[in-house]
């Protein structure tokens, strides 16, 4: 709070002027699309096709406690290999629910997941950061706040995350609590949790049950997690620790396949998405015979792989299509469902890092996804986080928020009297339409002149981000929170941490 | 011709294997969308909307000829002000053919415009050119040239068009003829028509019969020229001159108001569409007074306009939501319709190009545009054209044209035995099926380590760009033409040279 308290009288105003605060955008409720590729029939086809992978290949469960939990659910369980029956699995995830609120500790920030709703997420996990000089660095702490800080200040941004960039500066076992702590109070929109370990994800719990109280928790979600499937078909323990965790505070996970086609799946779409289904879907009934009714959602991962080289692509079409076949049965088992988006290849915030970003995202959102991953900073494959393409990718991401909510009402009446009073050969720029409905604009697009571009320095969309990110950072307010609160957090953290020394090397 | 046999033997084999001819695509026939944002009613709107305008206020002819025209056809001719009765423009409208083949020298290169078919076009009248050194400069008639080249060695651009940048070393007079003479010898796919005067408009038409026929050109289409209305409602004498020319001789033009929404059009979908679609039509109907039944079409050139500054703003949602509502009132008038794409005012290759391109293109290809213009090379507001870029952005057609065509059929049951065999943790990268159904790939998508990436010379999108553009010129193949009309062609253009010579200044 000492850092608001500081700015008082003229230079605030000024500050207010010049640097305003942001004007938050809600859940996106999108007006265009979602596009289906399938008839009810092709529907049908990638859904047996699911079924029959569950039912005859099965998926392992490489975790001792999922494999009892399945057995004594009636699955038929051989060795780490699981077989369920498409009764049993249909009748699991009946319970999920098709939408979910998510709560944020400022209500005006809270989200809808489901439905004609979609929520966009920052990047997630890399282990470097292409810092405010442009140069390439392992990441650390700072890094993580600085991204918290413009995820706070981003108007189009709904979840800053949890794991922005990993903080190699911290030890393994103390970074959840740095980084739960750090998302609770440099923001105060909604979070993910950590799915480090069983202990990251119940220390967690109990930091939201701080903020938020512990009947609320269990009967709201607070956080939402991020648990990755070994794809093809395998569940490891780590993650199906933090599963049971969150599913038992009846806290939803995004249960994502990590896909690369043409390696982890096949390189085609309709075989592909059913083998991904499929993984999802166990992962959702285990959810649920761990609590029954708690919110999950149907998460994917989906990249290319490169036949020359075998790295991952993204920005090409076939994920595309996947993704727009992936919502669709999203929609046909009535869940909601995550995928990810504005990443790319590239090694720097160039040509092909917008290609690949734009061609990431439409798909996503043609496809109706919900719950939007990875929407701003990724370069390098998802192993480098950009504070310039942070700053784009969030501006561009009010640019889909606009595109995507669709048409406004117009008074198609009072619009013909304007063409008919300024008639041929006259301009628009004065009409009160005009200036009722401005466009939509983005800060950063530069559509000078040549002249005017080279007066102010000539600079590319590399430099225009760090410099706006510097500013961001440099007029970042940060949300007030109670002080018992604060307080409570504080110390469960400084506990804790001192309980997490990590080994001696 | 000589340069095709200087390439023989061993030199050849090398070459071929290292430099793979082009892959030419054929037409994109979409499997995707489009996506219809208003239902009937809303359809019947700006219709009614459209009609009025022509109806009540009416629209400027600036050209003592047309204006003849249309009050011998009986519409209401008020000084320059034209008022078209609905049923007098949609019986002119009814005759223009709902889709057309646009026939190329070479048979393989003929694509479709219409219906469910997509066909791309490069840039168009670009001043300056960011070079093979990245540097801006006046274009030339050797980039011209160079860009014709390129455009033949492209596998995914399907017209070439015939002003890629403007040629200002050559006096304007003659560049009409250095262009389709470049166009029609340096390429054998579809072009377009110059619409810098009567007389060009003539010439092109002239030529097209030297290398098709004269019977031939009567019955076909061989060109495809775009003319601009002055939004608002203003068609010009330059304009209206090149019409009657094409229209006379069946060949269609892109009838296309040039749109700055918030300045010559209301700042908001509807009633800007309803005033372009006006507009449009207008061009249109009295193409068929020239000849009932020549084909045209519908044409957009959409931007937004800066409220700041005035500057034109490319790839802002608003354009792209109105690209979807002229998708659809296209297909209600049962017209093809032109729109424009990848073009941005970045001065620089960069993220923003990448952006702003991607998100040209989405709407419009989702719009269901039959004509896709400007869709490589674009800088600087559509006043530059980028070697690197353009070589980027033909690539990135291929990505589209992939991810349009949709969904291929796939053997299920073959790839649930292949998940089968494969199971828990195994991979896809040997099957049969990956092999048949490799991924798409973009050449220029770097994908590599960072390390790689380092070592290999920390190039940008901007810099393999302009690589990959010296090596496509290395490896430019003439097509073949005819010794008699190559012949033919050349003395025509000699003779015109001579006639037009431009007065002394």
């Amino acid at each position: 709070m000492a850092e608001r308290r500081t700015r008082g009288g003229r230079a605030a105003r000024v500050q207010a002027r010049t640097n305003p605060p942001p004007v938050y955008l809600p859940t996106l409720n999108r007006a265009v699309g979602p596009i289906d590729l399938l008839g009810p029939e092709g529907v049908e086809k990638i859904h047996n096709a699911a079924m029959t992978i569950l039912e005859t290949t099965g998926i392992e469960f490489r975790d001792p406690v999922a494999l009892a939990d399945w057995k004594k659910a009636g699955a038929d369980v051989d060795g780490e290999r699981v077989r369920i029956g498409r009764d049993m699995l249909m009748d699991l995830i009946s319970t999920v629910p098709s939408t979910y609120t998510m709560h944020a500790r400022n209500p005006e920030r809270t989200v809808e997941v489901g439905g004609r709703h979609s929520i966009f997420a920052n990047a997630y996990g890399a282990p470097f950061v292409y810092g405010l000089d442009g140069v390439r660095r392992p990441s650390t702490l700072q890094d993580a706040h600085n991204f918290f800080k413009m995820g706070q200040m981003s108007q189009a941004l709904h979840v800053p995350g949890i794991l922005p960039v990993e903080p190699q500066d911290v030890p393994v076992p103390q970074r959840h609590l740095e980084l739960v702590h750090a998302a609770l109070t440099l923001t105060d929109k909604p979070i993910k949790g950590s799915v480090l370990s069983e202990q990251a994800a119940r220390d967690t719990v109990d930091m939201t049950r701080i903020v938020f109280g512990e009947e609320f928790v269990d009967n709201n979600v607070v956080v939402t997690s991020l648990l990755n499937c070994n794809t093809p078909l395998v569940w490891d323990e780590t993650m199906l620790e933090s599963l049971r965790i969150y599913a038992a505070a009846n806290q939803p996970c995004l249960l994502s396949p990590f896909v690369l086609a043409g390696a982890s799946t096949p390189s085609s779409p309709h075989g592909g998405v059913a083998l991904l289904i499929a993984e999802s879907l166990a992962g959702m009934a285990y959810s649920q015979i761990i609590r029954r009714g708690a919110p999950m959602v149907l998460g994917v991962a989906i990249m290319g792989v490169s036949m020359k080289t075998g790295a991952p692509m993204m920005g090409s079409p076939e994920p595309g299509l996947m993704n727009l076949l992936v919502g669709q049965m999203a929609r046909f088992y009535q869940v909601p469902w995550r995928s990810c988006t504005m990443w790319t290849g590239s090694k720097s915030p160039d040509l092909q890092a917008g290609f690949d970003s734009a061609n990431t995202m439409w798909p996503v959102l043609l496809g109706g996804c919900n719950y939007i991953v990875h929407a701003c900073g990724f370069l390098e494959g998802a192993l480098g986080v950009s504070y310039s393409k942070w700053v784009h990718d969030a501006l561009q991401l009010e640019n889909y928020h606009r595109f995507f909510s669709g048409l406004q009402e117009e008074n198609i009446d009072a619009l013909l009297a304007d063409v008919d009073a300024i008639g041929p050969g006259g301009h628009f720029l004065g009409t009160d339409h005009t200036r009722e409905n401005p466009l939509h604009m983005n800060p950063l697009q530069n559509n000078d002149s040549y002249e005017q571009w080279e007066a102010e320095g000539s600079k590319n969309a590399d430099v225009v981000g760090r410099e706006e990110a510097q500013r961001i950072l440099e007029n970042y307010v940060q949300p007030p929170m109670e002080d018992d609160i604060r307080g409570a957090l504080d110390e469960f953290v400084a506990k804790k941490r001192a309980a997490y020394q990590p080994t001696a090397a």
